[in-house]
């Protein structure tokens, strides 16, 4: 397993007229979480996308337990549960507002896709290596 | 079970530098497809927040089954397959590009909220009559 | 001179918790009076790019005179005023609420960049000509 | 006068497919920017909305000198050349990329309002204060 943990201040230009943050922003902030998830690991995602593999998203989904509101440091939990082994990886993310409660629960799952070809492909092998050391037994 | 669909053309700005939508931005396209499906009961969503009613989502499902790409012109379907009879209410949408091919499915669930005390209340009252008949055995 | 309307529904994900449009999402809005009056024209902004020209923005002014809200439909007014002869090409934009009620005032400059060479580039002659015939004497 | 300082990492949702930060999304740049400033002056402008003012821009003026990419880590510089006297107050911003070039260049004027009466008023007392001391003969 491997966890990673980063920060998002709310832009006020991410509220709506309910005084909270949009539903579909969450996207941006899972987003925030799993590039420096990645970037925490070594490597960057534009790094990837450099070397010709890219990921697009597959699959979300978003549970919305508090609302988060202007101005609030959420912090964005993204956790790896298992080392992907075919052409898709998962990220779950947890956000919280500054008290510590739980904002959203979400899920993303994306493939890694061989810019040249536009085909499935693996997760590239100097990502994969720093990855297994956190999921050994 | 009530069904409407509704079109939406693809700005620059959805995109991103994968040349296709932003993954987090059909939440927009779900919400313009809710929106205009209740318009057509001959409601309105602004009304409801002016009767003191709002409407937060809970939930959100999305699979990302084909990208859309810039000026594309999408085809967003809702359908609502039961009438709620609790405080929660189900939107079913499938976004379509000019072929005909489905882009994404999806799936959100929203509360209804009495704005004055911010708890869980009904559909209100109005709304609910129109829907019914598409109901009725 | 060269003179398009076209319309926008405000979405909530627009609005923010001054309960109006978020003063960076007029360039969304002009963005669709652009391509909307080059479609007009019987071009395509798309058509463009995938004939190896791009337009980037290079200046962008605004002057917010009224709020605009939630579910208006808002008209966009977009004139051509002067034919381009250079590389660059000014848009000038006016919105309007359903009460016709001026909400802002925008312009817009481009270029017209070649995709190939990356380098500053005419207006595509097709469009050109198309153009000349509002300008003529 | 005032300067200020702070950094904004380009979001993949930024980037539109000229693979370049769009240009509505320095509004929200500038936001962080004029945001950032404020507190660091020791206040904020959540708390001024709590105390009953907000502040609607009036007037955006950008202009577009390099582009920006995705993942770069951008330098949003904020200037207050003038202490407000009336209803307005005048944001000067200036955007670096990681090798110190100039990205955009900008301005954003807006106005204090009451919120309680929707009229212009002035700029919180304690806030002034802090700001005096930087315009001092």
């Amino acid at each position: 397993m491997y966890e990673h943990s980063t920060t998002v201040r709310v832009r006020y230009a991410e509220t709506d007229q309910m005084d909270i943050v949009y539903y579909g922003n969450y996207a941006q902030y899972f987003e925030v979480g799993r590039v420096e998830c990645i970037r925490d690991l070594g490597f960057s995602y534009k790094k990837m996308e450099e070397m010709g593999v890219r990921m697009p998203v597959v699959k979300l989904e978003i549970e919305y337990l508090r609302p988060a509101h202007y101005d609030e440091l959420l912090t964005i939990k993204t956790v790896i549960k298992e080392l992907p082994i075919k052409h898709e990886i998962i990220f779950y993310h947890e956000v919280y507002n500054e008290k510590k409660k739980i904002i959203t629960r979400g899920k993303v799952e994306l493939f890694f896709i061989d810019i040249a070809t536009n085909k499935r492909t693996y997760m590239p092998e100097n990502l994969r290596k720093t990855l297994e050391h956190f999921f050994e037994v």
